[in-house]
């Protein structure tokens, strides 16, 4: 099978080889696949990567799936057979990066922990994605995405004020391990290149979840007070949230005092942008509760589509809330190719998110390989390893 | 100033020019100096980076810049004046990788797009987080955090069921296109370092927002239907979601049959296991809200962290939902280091999030160098250029 996006993008040459299952890892591969690296999942033979088992399906197969394995090749490995740890040996040999997403300890015992690696293929850069991380006294608890995303405090800070916590609509917890794992994947591979020695990269779904929430837990360490979830309103910044105009929600971002300016200008509120209990960010945000009300009896009396125009012509960034169905239409998506053409294995397409990682020189063509069947590349990978 | 992290890391000899100011430029940098590349702000001489006047203060200096600048150096430079651009063109004589955020143009009308860079200064790495791209038809319209949430379709599937939109509670508009700004640079730095040739990354806010709901959107182009928030659970992987325990909520993510099989015998409730309704996960998914109320009944018999006790104990993934200063406690944190103190630049310290990029082989030391004062390292910088 040819893979269009394989032989263009900054990591050509690259080959990855890819034990993780679901999301998490999978996501990052993802990621380095569209860079144009290549990506061999090695599944287990029986059902393969869990989440050929997600739905929904199409045609029988999983577009869960689909979505973030197109453009990877797959071999199935019994990895506690002999024939097979050989194969994977041969793959091992020749591999830039190794990316698994196991609870920790399991590489170690099917005798593929880093410290064995690393003396076997120096070369060889491994990356884990887990929960807890390789180190701690939590390391080998299983973590899925909604336990850390309540766990590491995202849940707490996402939602009505007042009312119960609401999680991320997407896989924050794996996403974000996963884009934190191609981060630090893609430095490693500057770090061979520069000094010719492999690392190990050791990212936690629990360490991810924190660090994306940098500014509530600075927050909550100079100021002592619990954040809790604001619904659609930026916890600092005023004004800065979700209104009602006549027709729905509409949100206005109004970020500094020029931007506030020119919000009451566009409002035809000039009282509103002489009053001194706003002349500042720290002012409006004391006294909130008054301009949220000013500003909403005043956005009542026109559409969302309205306002957004109002507001654009005066520079001040506002917008609707969009559902998925709108957000794909939106002008950027076709030129940005940011919905790509797939085939979905038994003769029609399916219709993925794009690469949003644009790059210069390199292709971005609006197709890409399907998803591979579960061992699928067999054949391809072991001529390649000369097996 | 010395800076702990720059040394050691496998960005160790990359300097960075950064020329963005707020957040996702900034972030993409801050993990940039924490995989040990050289930073340099080059701010406006009139207030610097806008963030620098973003709450919550200590000791008069924004603790929100802190978080995000932290061992990054800043030299003020006016663009527009003349010995100022010299200094500007001798740090971009140095630099590998140059970052900025502004509105698509802002950079080709002072004479520094990457057409005019890119013949100038051949082995610079050129890259734009901006809210559309520098391509399509919303190009240059202005972009904040929460309008490419709204706008993105990410409020729209985030919140509770029939309820209105919430925005995740942090600004994963721009955090999330930081990230995949880090991505794409250091991809960028893989590929010089192979061929020589230097690229122009182009990432915008809006196709990030999209690319996080790879699964929202598959799910809409596959199925048909909108997808909208879903309170605390999983759209389509059941019992995956927070539930009510005696004293507060409890998230169980049973991800596959087994350990919903797990669970069940954990709660007691053999009949659970064996009722047909419940024997997959698609007829879980179907019977959602009597299996919910079969659950709930009998997790309101005992606290959370009981329950956490006893469903770990069977292997089934659960975990309290826990607030922003819980989770800093958590046994993993310290381990893990992932709290680090920062001088507050007055004789204090802050407690700022630490590097999630654990990388085998660099310190990872428990301190960070400060933020940067405006203009702060001025004159190191004018000596390192030969100014």
């Amino acid at each position: 099978m040819t893979n269009p996006s394989r032989s263009s993008g900054p990591l050509a040459g690259i080959v990855v080889l890819d034990l993780s299952r679901i999301l998490a890892g999978p996501y990052c591969t993802l990621l380095m696949a569209e860079m144009g690296a290549r990506v061999i999942k090695v599944e287990p033979p029986k059902g393969g990567d869990d989440a050929r088992a997600y739905g929904p399906f199409v045609n029988g197969k999983s577009a869960y799936f689909a979505s973030i394995n197109r453009g990877k090749e797959s071999i199935a490995l019994d990895l506690k057979n002999d024939a097979d740890r050989k194969i994977l040996e041969g793959l091992l040999e020749k591999a830039d990066v190794i990316v698994e997403n196991f609870r920790p300890g399991t590489m170690e015992r099917l005798g593929y922990g880093w410290e064995t690696l690393h003396v076997k293929y120096p070369r060889l850069i491994y990356a884990a994605a887990s929960g807890f991380g390789h180190t701690g006294p939590n390391s080998k608890d299983p973590a899925y995405d909604m336990v850390m995303q309540g766990l590491g405090g995202m849940m707490s800070i996402t939602g009505h004020e007042g009312g119960d916590p609401a999680r991320v609509g997407m896989s924050i917890g794996d996403i974000g391990a996963g884009l934190y794992t191609a981060i630090a994947v893609n430095a490693a591979l500057v770090h061979r290149l520069t000094t010719g020695e492999a690392t190990k990269v050791d990212i936690a779904m629990f360490d991810c979840q924190l660090a994306l929430l940098e500014n509530a837990i600075m927050r909550y360490n100079v100021e002592g007070e619990v954040p809790g979830p604001l619904g659609a309103r930026h916890p600092t910044i005023t004004p800065f949230q979700a209104f009602r105009a006549a027709d729905g929600p509409i949100i206005i971002a109004a970020g500094n005092d020029g931007l506030f300016v020119k919000m009451c200008e566009a409002l035809a509120c000039p009282d509103m942008a002489a009053n001194p209990d706003y002349a500042t960010n720290a002012w409006r945000l004391k006294n909130l509760q008054l301009l949220q009300k000013e500003i909403g009896e005043v956005l009542k009396t026109k559409s969302v589509a309205e306002w957004v125009t109002i507001l654009a012509a005066a520079g001040v960034p506002s917008g609707p809330i969009n559902s998925v169905a709108q957000a794909i239409k939106h002008p950027q998506v076709s030129p940005r190719n940011m919905l790509v053409e797939v085939p979905d294995g038994s003769g029609g397409t399916l219709k993925l998110v794009g690469n949003p990682l644009k790059i210069s020189g390199f292709e971005d063509p609006s197709t890409r390989a399907q998803a591979p069947d579960l061992d699928g590349n067999r054949n391809d990978i072991l001529s390649w390893i000369g097996g």
